[in-house]
């Protein structure tokens, strides 16, 4: 994926992405839970490094389990720079899955952003860390209070979503969208293009137009606006 | 109703009332799930302008659709001013019912505000069209991933109470209230009073009086009541 | 409980508690549910003094009950100074168990703080009460329009944990954690320490050490944890 | 509460009693989530006896705790004969509070049934048991895996009602109903009529009469009713 | 639509035609909540007559309302033979909302079975009643509990479905299904078709042929099964 | 493991095996969901041979992708005779993993039993299969209809608990419940050990002993016990 796309996409919002996918027969692109711990952020977009939890078990699920190979920490090391990680914790909001150093960690490491179903822990030290993150929760309780983690870049579920190591996954304050990585260029171009209409309709709205006939635009909106479109810069 | 009997209303909170409406028996008055997307404004009163939605079937629930004479634009033009739109999404919050271009409309045409059990998106854009909401949610996707919208100003469900076209909605930080149309002169009146009692009760408990025979009063507290309730202004 | 143990627990977050509990074997120590009403406040730390609540039934809970002897009143007339009040509300977030001028007089009588996975009411009044609140919603309904108060001091449930009069609560941004009254000479201290290591784990992450090796420590990172912990203060 | 009453009340379905309950203005007298074990037993009425559960804590709960004074054994020994033990599991179905041996001692203490929000464990031995069961479902850890036992015969919600020591309980296939006891007499005469009355509706209805004006009845219906109340036995 | 579709897809299983309406694109077909009173019946096919309630509120849910034109009786005696009655019950499961005696009078209307995303009361009267049901749970409370009746042929949700009147149920062991009347011809003769194949599938899988390349089959599955569809019958 | 390990511990029931693992301080160890679609049946154990689902996406989850080389069909092909499948279903209960055809083909290859917190479908068919299910429900629509098949013998979460593969499940009409490898020995003779003091512990209770200081024994009751413990056989 290019740059130059990226550059597209991030004027396009989550909400008319979903509207772009929908076009393409894709209702399931949204993930119910992520929110913004800090709303009113810039919009962010990277492809999807994928980390996975299973319920916790007493023997396996321990401080000691946070010094193998196949862990949290371990996942973290292998983000390569500008990515997006997106955790898979089952919609469980009892433990919070990162705290404070390892969102620094991820920081340091050039992660464009932490997206999950389950919660964070340690609200302050993360506000710190400077690591933006959506997320369905804040709880005290460590990842092994409640999660097992068992690995990274296999595919997920997270909020209801399917996700895929690689697909590009773009925030803002609606929350998390995931788009399959074949549907990019249209996605960002249409979306691009439906943005710039949108604005249009929010002129007429401004100016007294009726929704009917507008929004949808009948034959005459769709001269108005295509008058409009011409417009010089 | 008579704008006189609002003015009294607005001064009444939202667990007053529902209060004033447990006197008469009625507990299912709250609407659970509405929120105010920006708490601390001000109280808003008017009458309820339905919607109806029901789930989304792939057939009905398009893009499309949105041009057809059911629709939610359809719906906003039918709204009168000054009416509060109470929209049954069916505690749905994975698609957002109305954008920002809805909104701005609804502003336009005077709608005080707009109340569902459902989510709103693209909350950037609703922020700025200024039209106050109480909503359970945010999401990216339209209505249509989620919802086929059915019409307007029929009974509804929203929060767990039912929603009559006129009865009286009342809304503020602590959320969404219905007052049934014949209640409104018992709870406005009965509820200013009950304020004013309350804010003699908050003096009381300001110099340290204790809460057994304050609040609820016994006879000596409802002598001295009666007493400040004569002072002068 | 010594002033002294709390004044090192004051230092040590919740998010640590649960992990030194851990240790213990006690992962149900975060209350799932109680969040602060405002974010960003100081850590509070006292003794757990309990109410409990059983459903409402119509001819018990009604604005009546309040002036009996088994009332919420009653309760907070017999709290002592310091605690934490801690109410079970089965979860129920569709009434408020207390408002503005209980929350009021809590505060008259130098209680530390009111936590419950219920909701309060009257937002803006219990804010203006400087009452610190950690709850699971806000509702306008009064207690009774849900719930039935049946005492206090007496074990209770609380977001999924056991709630013991005399347990020590602490609340801070990531929610509220009970430790058993036998632990807190352990997780005070062991804690204290731990909030030290955390720090100089930090310091590492800032300078650019990954964190397989660090956090959890190696052989090398604890030696070169030892030599800093003996650093001049 | 004599047993005369407790005859008539035998022949009201807790249909009819939630019926008779809301002429009374109570509407939460039916537990959601208590389901009869085995469908199609016959009706049975018995004092509330109730039983107290908390969150399980890992020092707490163990299956040492079953020697304590406090336990479900003790409970079980103070029972008086002819009672239902009503059980507050806080609706949790992931542990079973009672098993074969319980049951088989309740039985053999001749109580009449059992009924919880929680779940049983072990229901093969349950069934052999031969005591009464409305459970709201089954697992196989035991109690101490999810729950703690606190006491008994004080206040206690079960699926959504209040349910006091000596409230009266019936129950059935619809599930189990709670009736205030100073309501008993009201409801068990009441409903017997009303159980009468809905018998001659039902012979009604078999010869084609249609709802409207018969069910309920219209002035004709009320006429032809009187003469069918008089009939010989 | 003729009787002559309406026998083909009489043996048609519910699960083959939610795979038939996968191929037109819709997903939302099946109804999430009601499942067979009394499993192991023939599998019933009528077009949609559509009920709908919206909470209870205490003025309006009464017994009294039962004598109101729009009521749950009056909706019973406009049911054509042949329907199948579609409650939205809001997913509700703690109030009945038919008994005995309406199912009944459905019964002697000849209506082919009731589905809802609720509850039944009084389960030995309705299966003496003779009507098939599907039910999400039984409940001893009477409609007036937890809802209002507003009104029937409406578009309604049940169970996550959009419901419009005149849409095609079948109800089977797996439950009920959902088929838009312009898909019904498509739905009835691709499916029965399918369950040709299957019972061929079937016929290979018990003499031990592997589900790769028979299901979906290959070019030498799809040779054989032509075969086998030629043979005389 | 060997088979006379298997053959001790098809005689502990999965309420026992909670109990013995609880000792090891393994609470997570039943799975909250599955249940036996025939209850009554015999206690089954096996190997545990894992599936893992994510959510559905409209362009993966399709009738074609059951062609792909990871898919359910494949995965049936690599179960090794005796294993109990597991299939993490993420609890979604609105699409049936499994239907008639590949029942049948598991049971063919001798599959002991399938596991899942998801549903089944096609009710009849799976019963003729022969092949014991334990499951969370019964949904039409097929598996693509709400998930993405992902692989096998991967860890998997699975009603709560971990599973890894070759973990021993154990199923009986209580449920599944999951025994990590290294417990094996212990669980099974433990837990016949268990069984047959609870079997004399029952013979106490048939003869109108008390429960304290039966169960737990206290110092008499052990002694009664190890002499009814020495009885010829």
């Amino acid at each position: 994926m290019s740059s130059a796309t990226f550059d597209v996409l991030r004027k396009v919002t989550t909400a008319t992405i979903t509207t772009m996918l929908l076009k393409k027969g894709i209702r399931r692109c949204w993930m119910n839970g992520p929110k913004p711990l800090v709303p009113g952020g810039e919009r962010l977009i990277g492809p999807a490094f994928t980390l996975r939890f299973v319920p916790a078990r007493e023997d396996l699920a321990t401080p000691e389990s946070w010094a193998k190979p196949t862990s949290t920490r371990g996942a973290i090391e292998a983000m390569p720079e500008g990515v997006i990680a997106v955790a898979d914790a089952m919609g469980i909001v009892s433990a919070g899955i990162f705290g404070d150093i390892l969102c620094a960690r991820m920081k340091k490491r050039s992660v464009t952003a932490l997206v999950t179903d389950g919660a964070l822990r340690d609200r302050t030290g993360v506000l710190a860390s400077g690591l933006p993150v959506w997320c369905a929760g804040l709880a005290a309780p460590a990842s092994v209070n409640g999660l097992t983690f068992v690995g990274w870049n296999e595919p997920i579920g997270c909020g209801g979503c399917a996700i895929f190591p690689g697909d590009i996954i773009v925030v803002d304050d609606d929350g998390a969208v995931v788009i399959p990585q074949d549907l990019l260029e249209f996605v960002a171009h249409e979306g691009a293009e439906h943005e710039l209409y949108e604005s249009w309709v929010f002129t007429e709205v401004e100016r007294g137009v009726k929704l009917p006939g507008l929004y949808p635009p009948d034959d005459d909106a769709k001269a108005r606006y295509a008058q409009w479109r011409k417009r010089p810069a």
